[in-house]
């Protein structure tokens, strides 16, 4: 089985800024990502912040990453735009890309939808149940989770959420107070796979939690499949001669 | 504009054998469909029930309908077989069906979906709260409703429930046991057009409230466009001669 | 039956500078699909073009339109991007947009689906045989056209096109090389619509073909659709109170 | 990686009635795709006919298929009700169907997909070239294929090919006369995935060409990815007290 090459890409900025996040996440979000899916064999694993040069993601990093995650919030408008182009470029190569959360507003993932990407949201404190639903178990998504996963406490995400209709709809959430949400949604771009996966937060331990670490761990997955052998759309394109694909000698150029 | 004929079928048994349920629809739930379907301008209405010979359903009427809606709770074994088969056949002709609720058990439903139609459920005496959002709201379907509707009491219907991926999905509703239901949902069969819409119940009033009714009338404009002006599939297939369209003198043909 | 207000953008381009174009399309592309389109009730018809001021999309024309067709080829990139902005805000509010044949790498429409938009080509002299077949003749788009359309002169575009799966897939042509295309695609984005619809070209007369022009009429219709009456995104989204939705007094709130 | 355990299921009249299809496929169709299989480590390969009781398809031969291949044509009506029921039940529960050629009138396709599954085709001796076209290039099934496969001699199959839309788009064919069709077409049911395949016949070789036998590999390593660890839908439904899946102590539960 091929390995897969996987890049944690986080913003990195509430870890360092509030004690409460910090404890919760005291090697900050991308550390405890990488610590869940390093129980899954098959993945090479590294991670990358805001704060790097290039935000660590540079041209050699993207080329040797067949599956980048997405982790940001308060500082979207900071990801440089030449960075968002090259990420951009390289999904619609093959790369596949996981965005989390509160990364729905991120500029890479506005830009691979084509829309607002806004959505109802709710901060009580202390958060409010979430349950997630399987509505697809064909899917490679869904396999071994439980129907339902609890979250017992996370922000609240409502519909609607402006996204195109996903390629593939796997998980829709509810919440205490009544709202629901697509909240695992697959799309396929270029050459490249996207997955949107909502349930997550930087005040609660939802990366802690097994089933939501599973459900991550089969996202990377899926999205990792696309990067094994597809040529990119731009060499399957371009001024064609006519007939440019008959071999020589072919019964059928004769006729 | 053209005028849709509907035929509003209903199993019309609960009706006639409940007085709790005759109390809250007297006229049959297919009066009270027709009542709510009769405000609205260019449709020509008629209803059929399980009683009457052919169930309603002869070849004539069914020749003369665009819309078809379906109510059916208790007595799906009872629909014979040889109508459910002329009825899937108007389908992929052209005929436009809107299932209503408990009918994602009829064999109707069961036979255009290609699976076991099976969900999650829950009869609570009082039923509960179901909150119904909007996820494309630049659907048809979706026009002038408001966001979100709440219907005060309906039976729970959760995932999963076993349908194929909807062709468009228009409403997801939740419930006060933090449950999701795919509830509005539309697909292309052959000709046809099928939207399944499941708030409603026998028990409760809700097919009396306005949004609901505007709801289904909108299933069923949705539904009766497809009846407009196209061939049915098999006059679009067939034994066909090589370049049979190519019409005589036509530059491509001297090519 | 509302009136759909209807605005034809068109580059105007190539028809100042070649005759040959100009004698297929002496008012402009935009005048021959303005007289398409007025053959049908209900549509109030105006155009703009590139060398207007704001190239005639200021923020009163767009507020007034419902449907939006597209037609650039030779300077896509000419185009502002505060009015490419303008116009993809309008779209995710409502307004339809259908994107015409070269289109297909202008700003907007790459902006709208997330992609690159390549696509294969090819330009022999004098065009080649495009044939247009129906694979949902359910769908609107599909109303009253015959099974195939044969364009006997186009110019070639084939797969793989880049573009996210189409919501609902239409049209797929064949080309005399042997290639494929998918030349009606759906898609929703926000609460508005878009139609990309290939057949077409400076260079023949294809929008004086009637099937054609019925075809892009179609595409209005199905896009105008959108704008009916649903509330912009924005407006069903953002920050929400914890049951705000109960109304008081409702059975629910006292569970 | 977890095995894959594959049952080809053949009707094998063809090679046993006609000499010249007895010579394309000596070892009968099934066998030829056996071979064509066993090139992929990680499948275990068996085979089942018609004539076989059971049509070889039992109880514990089903339960202990991951994928099934399906090939029929002169046929389908021999085939026992009983037979199908229980396939579909099979898939529903989660294994995979690949549905070949001819197969797409076999009474389990048609169940799965709810339609007629008519098609456009032509018989002309000696059959014509089929291009296959990537239209998804991120999806497995196109995982090291090239751009485009072409088949100079197969039987052609045309739209409208009356299917639901499919979940996942893979191929679309043209064919000499001008014709497209979606040759390669995936769907979710139930726990259990459909991908039908066109391209091939019993009385060319196409099934011995190496980029086909790749795409039914792909097709095979797609569909058998279902069966991995997912619940039946059934197990997933059914009558739910409300909060069931409250555990006690949650603080969700004290709302």
């Amino acid at each position: 089985m091929r390995t897969i090459r996987v890049t944690i890409w986080n913003e990195f900025l509430h870890e360092r800024s509030y004690p409460e996040v910090a404890q919760v996440y005291p090697a900050g979000i991308h550390g405890a990502l990488a610590d869940a899916l390093a129980k899954h064999p098959g993945l090479e694993i590294r991670t990358a912040t805001l704060g790097e040069p290039d935000h660590g993601l540079d041209r050699v990093t993207l080329a040797n990453t067949d599956v980048l995650l997405w982790w940001g919030h308060a500082a979207h408008d900071e990801v440089a735009d030449e960075v968002v182009e090259r990420v951009h470029q390289r999904v619609l190569e093959g790369m596949g890309i996981v965005v989390l959360h509160s990364a729905h507003f991120s500029k890479i993932f506005r830009r691979l939808m084509g829309t607002s990407c806004a959505l109802r949201w709710r901060s009580d404190p202390g958060g409010e149940r979430e349950v997630i639903w399987t509505v697809n178990p064909a899917h490679p998504i869904a396999a071994g989770l439980p129907q339902p996963i609890v979250v017992t406490h996370d922000e609240m995400y409502g519909e609607f959420f402006d996204i195109p209709t996903p390629d593939e709809l796997v998980f829709i959430s509810s919440f205490e107070g009544g709202e629901v949400f697509r909240s695992g949604c697959c799309y396929y771009r270029g050459a490249g796979r996207v997955a949107y996966f909502s349930p997550g937060d930087q005040e609660y331990p939802v990366y802690h939690q097994p089933e939501i670490q599973r459900a991550i761990a089969n996202c990377v997955a899926w999205c990792g499949g696309a990067a094994a052998s597809n040529d990119a759309p731009e060499r399957r394109s371009g001024n064609a001669p006519r007939d440019w694909f008959i071999e020589p000698g072919s019964p059928a150029r004769t006729r």
